[in-house]
């Protein structure tokens, strides 16, 4: 009976099962193995399908990697061609190389990041099916490894060693620049809007979650908001060593095997392509052999998910309620909270966003020792690397959009609460001290504290000043900053 | 340019994409919705799917907790009917309960992890996808919640608060016993049978790297069986808390519409559905509340990652060479190494298993910070704790299958190279101690260094021997264990 | 100017430094070496003091070390008495031992955390001081060797290899058994006194931080009492394990230079010493270049730390106020808050204690990290996993007898407060359901919601029932369990 | 017999017991305490130091911190002097505070890490310390708080949720630019000379710990070289958040009790007494309520650390032997490795170094949770962070310090194991490709590992050249670099 139940290694991954039983032969250097008819891979693909049973579809290369692919062998190509590559050949893999970028040959790229520890079978994956696809554009036959070789031609000049931590750059490149940094930036304007929404709203403070000294709202949020303008200065402070690229070292980092020039063009290509500006790397012993950049990186969407908890979890708390909570602010309700107590609104926004948070922490984590392990003249935590640092781009993009549209810009201040609250608070006593000193005052504080009631009261009952000094001294508006 | 490579949230995940662009009305207390009508989800699945775009498919809810809420709504239908549910509708809803246990309902549950922190969607994805399976079982109309409702009939008695703790516990527990345990036992029979293999084969020993006395590689893979014989007490260790069921809490812990029992026979069936014993957890407060049984679940994994690690990384060092490492083992070549250089055999399993450990290492980190950041009568860090409890369990089995059966068993000892080095160390000298004195051996052993020469070529050359009676004294054999 | 301010290191650690200026000369095989003349220790330490200046007094090896080998060496020279070792050197050497044990030799360890990984050198550190305090109490002449050798009788049938992951084991042993459950227990207690107190107090559940369905405040602290019940099995669990001894091991774990039943021996004199349970590893090469066992009950510390780190947090926000915040607990006052607000309590010893738990998440960390790292016959990463794991038990059993005497036992429940925010809350209505229907409750809680009155002010108002009706139906005492 | 052994929290901290028995008595908001009369720490240090007896001596407040503390006081008694403090009073303070610098006051400051997470009590140690002091100056008596009190005088216009956040970037900012920064530079110049010194030492490249094309030794160490040179720019990377102080934002954010000016004034005089320049923090709700500005330094010392794990590892490795291992670096010998084994020389240093970076990675840890739990107007976890953050800054450079000093700079390169192997590598048939074919090359490999022999012993057996030629061609000389 369990076994039904259990979810376990598939004996092919559905995603990747073929829609039509037709085999045929593809080979490499240890001989000849059947691949699906209607996917481009080729036989290192095939063997490394069936190899790395680890983790199914959900652990697949990260699309963005594949993309990456495309881009990098489109310039290879067009570079290799100033080099003596067959300008046909050159035309045909720069074709196939932009099907890939454009995510549509997606499907043909099975294999999971618990692979060899370069990346060496997503390179060859890419290789062999922008071969496939270029033969069958230059009229060829499938698995032929002509007109377009897989090694000869699509994989001239490189290396899995350069190649594959090229596209870890050029991937978390793109993501960050397009994905991560407009999220952030969007959310940090719409913090920025409601600081300026609340500036006039005076509300308690608090310190060790105790009640404290009054500040207005719209303080409140301009710390999240220099928070978030922080975040975007991180991020983009890590992209100068994100842009160098490690192509052109091939094996060992040496460059054996290229010619002089190949690595700048090649990056010169690149930042065509995307519309990113990329450099050849001016170390590649370091560029193969280390991933600090990747590490750093990681550090700095590490610190972006500390403010992150730390937003969303405060603006659970001041949400909290509706009665028996904080109850300051009202978040956005969009999914039915309970059917039968209106007004209860689950912040459900902030706890996709504080999960998204811990698992930022958790894939730094695996980045971090992942980074510390490369060995000699090679990392070959490669592909866990890059797969969890694009994990935490992706994850804080996404999950700053879903919180700011579906929480943060429909945040409504509960004015009444918070006024009561900030007046009720015994806190404003502060006030009191230079004009009836600080004995007094502490007497104020310590009589309403004991009985219940309110400063004012309190201070009445004791008789050390008029209801209208009270009015006219205690003033929160005269508490939020410094005086002259 | 650029738009078209980036990788971003999709309008719509493609993996949910329906086939039919027929739509029906769904409600919930929020109103009128479209659903796809090939679907059997609802309102509150569809509002989730469309607030949540956080992750993409790859961060959808993993299938052995969808499965799990296949179980448990039979359990609970079962049970219900003995608390008065129309034995029809609770008949209709075990059918449907069983479809979801078997998989074949998968594409009916698009919602990602990053939603609510309680799981609530997830849960009442289930609800619907069940009632409306039910109702067509019946012969009803999806959507009329008649004579099926999603709230009122499957999840009668429950409440998301102590139906995900339920399925959490279920699906960690089903997922340890009949994937990782297995694939444990495996791996260490599987280094016990390469101890067994090596038992008489003396090598050199190494510490701090440098070279010791002598042991046999018998020895040395015994540790590597020793760690995973304490890895498997390990794991077992922690399925006792595990097999608590938090079911019959409800809202907040204390049961409210539940009748007394319902908690201890939900367990019961759980039981018998799924072969493994399960009982009702002794506090519903901390189950709800807190998710240390899955915190130190995660523990017991991060510690057997770090034997892994330990391991993987011996043996691929051991095989590294083939002329300029250690060279002491082959490894089983899987895929072309390198066109050129024969015997390059890349340890990629090894790559594979040692990044799977850095992911569980993370995954240990995420899962702590989260189970640590519950309040008061919920832990709303649910959904991305199992998740990456599941990732780890997962990864560790398709890790060690995949080693074992792709490395592990088709090691080689090289023993030619093994005794060429054990005779060549300077370790052995220690050995002479006892017969011709300390400082005569210390001399031989640095003669021996600093000329680039074997001891016996030193000890000849010192005249402090015979030949004869360094073969004799010299044993490596009698340097492996305790003396009598 | 800076240079005054800085903190560097200094030319000698400061605890360390002599009283007197005297010196004598100590040997080893790397020739001579000047001591301060009022310590016992030898050549090795010295060495060892002036090439690891890393991280100063703070990071010298931990006293349960220290006093571990005390134990170690005491037993070791009791064995070797039997395998004919003179018996006045090995009584010297047990006193001498005995002194170290008691931790009046203290000053005579100065070593660091980071050096050899092998900890080499602390084991030296042991072997020298007690040698030169035998030597002393034979009469002999410190530095001379004799007639008590540090590495001949000290350190007889011993290696560095196989003594320190022994006192790594009894260290972590006596630490937890003596100091962190009865920490874990008094805390558990103090829970349980508490839960047992507030059994009557009904409040306002929290779930998603919104008000939900109520539960005694003796419930709440019954999940919490259950959270330390298991972490006291959980930290239990692990002591199997640590109670296995790697000595007998030496060098590489094949026990070269030991005789038969050396290590059997060892640990049963251990046992004796300390009165707890030790038996010798079953084996010594997996107790050499692994330390899971470590790793596995740093495991069991960041789980206990999660617990933890979640009471605490609860109970501040639970205390939070006066006047602002949940306000239901009143923690102890302990040092003054303010000197203007009366009442302003800061939860100080939840600070503490939520910082230690981040603490202890992160030696877990490196602890797992070190713990992963061992290499073929030896981990090298010893100290550092050692100092951890025993910062983690230390500053566990403080925080918690710290948290408990100063804050725990003195928490007074609100009990107005919380009454006043029960009956304030809407969620009450529950109870009405199957008395007028779900159609009217709901009528009855928005109404109240709207215009912010009660519930029974609003289902009058509605006049769907009448006072004493209310009073009757909506019983919170009633809303605690599963219904008969 | 146990409790001789076991180390537990002593009655009174030894390092702080006093050598008189004389007391005083010191008063505070809870009345009358005695304190040691040869103290000049006051009641609310005498408090804390009661109530927070975490972890003992080891984990006392850093010196750094209470040094930064000297800074602070000294500039804001300056500043205080322009805003009306007395001058006396304000000298007298300035004076002391300077003694706090020098550090010759440390034995005043008796607190530990854990206690409230403001910082509080440690602001009021030196609060005290300064006032008694200054009253000694001032010829009072000691506990008068006349003429100097410590909260009116020496705290003026201050809060301790901003001193303490001023003065954990303080002391960050100059423990990084005097200790750290030096120390990686230093380290960086000697990795340049090995890089320089072995630039035309030819040897094999390894990646996946498999023998691949050439590279030298030179080419090697420059990658270690650049990756602390990119170490040096991301620790500088994060100096100029660190230089923003939330001096003047007092308790919440606000500036409440502050006069215009006061906070650019102070940041001016620290800039002035450190010789470092700070600034006022931008956004002081941001400065109090996160410390993102930690978290983000201890990212880039994070990244340092994954850094020097792979050079230390990289090293040891290559270190390895004498016999068994790669041999290719002979590491200095500084301290007696084995008394048998001449040549056994452990990398100590290499241990030490990767035991600091463990540390480190766990220290991080540490940091980013407590960065991500602040709340509301202040984060509560501040000592924990910056002991943390100073551990890794202190660790870092002394590690990097001892590494060079005992490690780096005694590397020799053992140029003829270098060479033997480089030639006996299989891998330098690839320079055979464009002269014989790739068809013949790969027989001639083949054949050389099939038989054991070398590339040129097995071209000549197969005649496919001659000797000569092969001189010519194989020249690993021309492997190391791309060609024109």
């Amino acid at each position: 009976m369990l076994s039904r139940i259990v979810s376990s290694v598939p004996k092919r991954a559905a995603a990747f099962s073929s829609t039509s039983m037709a085999k045929r032969i593809e080979k490499d250097a240890f001989g000849d193995i059947e691949v699906p008819d209607d996917k481009y891979w080729g036989a290192q693909t095939e063997r490394s399908f069936e190899n790395f049973k680890i983790g199914g579809p959900r652990e697949r290369m990260p699309e963005p990697i594949v993309k990456a692919f495309g881009v990098l062998k489109e310039a290879a190509a067009k570079v290799n061609a100033t080099y003596g590559l067959d300008p046909k050949v050159a035309d045909a893999i720069q074709q196939a190389a932009r099907e890939v970028q454009s995510g549509k040959l997606m499907d043909h790229f099975p294999l999971v990041v618990f692979q060899t520890g370069s990346g060496t079978q997503s390179n060859m994956n890419a290789n062999e099916v922008i071969s496939n696809r270029a033969i069958e554009i230059l009229g060829g036959k499938l698995g032929s490894k002509s007109p377009v070789h897989p090694n000869d031609h699509v994989n001239m000049s490189q290396s899995s060693n350069d190649t594959f931590p090229t596209v870890m750059h050029i991937a978390a490149v793109l993501q960050i620049t397009s994905e991560l940094l407009p999220a952030l930036t969007k959310f940090r304007d719409s913090l920025q809007a409601k600081s300026d929404e609340f500036s006039k709203i005076i509300k308690i403070g608090r310190t060790h979650l105790q009640d404290a000294t009054p500040l207005t709202l719209g303080q409140e949020f301009s710390g999240y908001t220099h928070q978030i303008t922080n975040a975007i200065a991180r991020v983009e402070g890590v992209l100068p060593r994100l842009r160098l690229l490690a192509q052109g070292g091939t094996a060992v980092g040496t460059g054996l095997n290229t010619k002089k020039g190949f690595a700048e063009a090649v990056a010169a290509e690149v930042s065509k392509i995307t519309g990113e500006k990329f450099e050849t790397a001016p170390n590649k012993f370091e560029a193969l052999a280390a991933h600090d950049a990747v590490v750093e990186a990681s550090g700095a969407l590490n610190t972006v998910a500390a403010s992150l908890f730390k937003i969303a979890n405060d603006i659970r708390y001041l949400g909290s309620g509706p009665r028996c909570g904080y109850g300051e602010l009202s978040l956005p309700e969009n999914e039915p909270g309970s059917s039968i107590m209106p007004g209860k609104v689950n912040p459900t926004q902030n706890e996709a966003l504080t999960m998204v948070c811990a698992q930022v922490f958790g894939n730094h984590a695996t980045i971090t020792y992942s980074g510390a392990s490369g060995q000699f003249e090679l990392n070959v935590f490669k592909p866990v690397m890059i797969s969890n640092l694009l994990s935490s781009i992706r994850l804080l993009a996404d999950g700053c959009n879903s919180f700011r549209v579906h929480c943060l810009d429909g945040i409504v201040a509960n004015e009444k609460r918070i006024s009561q609250l900030l007046h009720e608070s015994l806190m404003l006593v502060t006030a009191l001290n230079p004009k009836i000193g600080y004995d007094a005052a502490s007497k104020v504080a310590k009589n309403a504290h004991k009985k219940g009631i309110t400063l004012k009261e309190s201070a009445l009952e004791l008789g050390v000043l008029t209801s209208e000094e009270f009015d006219q001294w205690v003033r929160p508006e005269n508490m939020i900053g410094p005086s002259d």
